[in-house]
């Protein structure tokens, strides 16, 4: 087979256009949290569209949506497919682009080749972004793999103290059924997602194979001091927090900066109690998000930032103490997916690079079941995780047109 | 007169427990912000005990509560009380105290030595702190001195977005009404209030007279930059707003500790927007609280740090902006006062120092409109705006004799 394949330009932006509806915030945001009535939206959302594509679609136990075009051969399945959720707010690509692209893929194999060889499905992960519980750390792709741990349910809470498991319930879901999600009969698993980032622009080029992933450390840290009145303590007699905090800010961003690419920290939230301007405060938290593709790498960062939390809250007097609240070690994408993937973007005439992922995503979990690759499409601006995300179709089609050409490769 | 005048400690224990009622926060603290049905609820019960003690209560326009104990000759008014509403949370003696005091003070006077020669009145100030507020800058006391504009009710919101005219209209004031609680009827205005530092716990002793208070100025700065994904974008090339910010938090407290006593800056709330750990921040903001009483100084202090502002966001390449939400210039006690109030302690043999306010105060506002003066007392380990504020039986009740003896040689 070496013929183009079309990609309906019009269906891929329909389907864009609806799914952003579910959680709609201002005129190009989402915010979709897991478990939210704009999620179980979405979600039923994914399986009518499946149901419609000829494909047959279920819910599993822990709220992952599945599609499947059963092989004339059976035997393990050949997965594509992304994550529902998003940040609040997102973009309407993060994720959502990679569950309509395997929608479309899968329509569009179904429809010009008939039935495949092998066994293809759609996959729309319940979670992936941790947007509303700090700690779940791929939840949808950590049941499938059977890595959530028995305790989790009922300990993860979200930002406003609920637990994932009183969430579950509220949206029809047992969270004692959650080991049914795990699978062992999928193969290989090829992920498209925006790549997030400005490589692909820089470059010009419109489409990406992913040779590998980060790994990623969250930290939660938390420095302590003494609420005091802002007037009346002199600045020699407080216990204040807040220098501390703001000095190992600093020095942890500063740290990632001059190292460079392709390390990177961020300190994305702080949270300072009780938070009045007239009062010097008790406690200063926030989070460092610590990335390298290389383990020794990152461990050596995460060794850095350590010491100097510990060294600065020394110089102040202060007491410092974090939780790491997710840790992943870098992973790489399957060789000769890879190979595959490249192939054939070049029979498609489809300009492609290869590129290591900085963000980290479903596919790193799948790896623990399965053969894994990712395709990335160009983020205009690089920006992500902000409702000024956008792709345009054509980039995003170009994508569609790579995943449904490597995944006919695999499967028919 | 030189006798000693006996203050009932068991009745201060009481009221000072009783009020704690309203808003209760923990075991020890306290949230009752303007204009909140805890708020009405002790305001409410300081006008029983009012009356109870003999004394015609009112509450006037803005939510202020007066309570009135007639003099034989008339005349303008001798005026002793503080404000009623707390940090959120706050400690029970902050505000609370002092109308207490001043009610104490005036039940012991009628009952002792009954009808006054000049007219004493109990106030409690309807808002002091700024707690659901930011910019209300002693709501009770601006409305008592003439000094809201007639705009402030329908534009200034609380931390919900909730105008003040809104809050009043909840618990039955007429926003329009404000002008009718301004007073030009009074001479003296005398406020007992806890020190709220350490120096009288480090001098050993219980009472202080205040001879002037600071100059305050509140920022609120906000630091804007670009959101964008935080494994995806390199650190060359984000828009990061957190180093500029962090950068300046830590450089204006660094300066005022350099500076030394009795300057201060605080940085007591950060709110970073969208607080998320794996989105670089799209804004950061902060609030910044600088005091000094020298005007010189305090104007030369924030100078300094605005300067500060200025040079890191342009060597960050990011944009700052701030709005001063709160400022007021350093004033002085009346000297003839001070002097009374410390021959009184003497006349009371209690233990007595004079001392500038680190903090500010509604004496500060009735400055405009009165001679004023204020008696503090003995904050344990200084804490306050923390419910870990306390203060003795034994010094509340020495800080209302000196208060009571005090009234006692202006009014009798």
């Amino acid at each position: 087979m070496s013929e183009t394949i079309a990609i309906d330009a019009e269906l891929v932006e329909r389907l864009l256009h609806e799914l952003a509806r579910y959680g709609a915030w201002g005129d190009t945001g989402v915010v979709r949290k897991v478990y939210t009535p704009e999620w179980v939206g979405a979600q039923q959302q994914v399986m009518r569209w499946a149901e419609e594509s000829g494909l047959h679609a279920r819910q599993d136990a822990v709220g992952n949506v599945w599609a499947r075009l059963e092989g004339l051969e059976g035997g393990p399945s050949i997965v594509t497919g992304s994550h529902i959720d998003s940040q609040a707010p997102g973009g309407r690509f993060d994720g959502a682009l990679g569950v309509i692209a395997g929608l479309v893929a899968l329509r569009t194999l179904r429809e010009r080749f008939g039935t495949p060889r092998r066994t293809l499905e759609l996959v729309s992960f319940c979670e992936e972004e941790s947007s509303r519980f700090p700690a779940t750390n791929f939840w949808g792709s950590r049941a499938v793999t059977g890595l959530i741990g028995p305790d989790e349910p009922e300990t993860l809470r979200d930002y406003d103290g609920v637990t994932i498991a009183d969430a579950m319930r509220a949206v029809g879901l047992d969270p004692r059924r959650i080991p049914e999600a795990k699978r062992d009969d999928i193969d290989v698993f090829i992920e498209l997602h925006v790549e997030q980032g400005p490589i692909l622009e820089q470059q010009g080029l419109p489409v990406a194979v992913v040779t590998g992933f980060p790994g990623i450390r969250h930290y939660l840290v938390e420095v302590r001091g003494r609420a005091d009145h802002a007037g009346a303590m002199p600045m020699d007699l407080r216990q204040d927090p807040m220098p501390a905090a703001a000095e190992m800010i600093s020095a942890v961003i500063a740290r990632a900066r001059e190292i460079g690419r392709p390390a990177v920290t961020t300190v994305g939230r702080v949270l300072v109690e009780p938070n009045f301007p007239a009062i010097v405060p008790e406690k200063v938290s926030f989070t460092i998000d610590v990335r390298h593709p290389d383990p020794a790498a990152l461990s050596e960062l995460c060794a850095a930032h350590e010491e100097t939390l510990r060294s600065i809250a020394q110089r102040h007097g202060r007491e410092v103490s974090w939780r790491i609240t997710t840790s992943h070690p870098p992973c790489s994408s399957d060789p000769e997916l890879v190979q595959l993937f490249l192939d054939a973007a070049a029979e498609q005439e489809i300009p492609v690079t290869t590129m290591p992922s900085g963000a980290v995503h479903d596919a790193q979990r799948m790896a623990h079941i399965a053969r894994v690759a990712m395709v990335f499409v160009r983020s205009v601006g690089g920006r992500s995780h902000t409702p000024a995300e956008f792709t345009t179709t054509e980039d995003a089609v170009a994508g569609i047109q790579v995943l449904t050409a490597g995944l006919h490769r695999v499967a028919y």
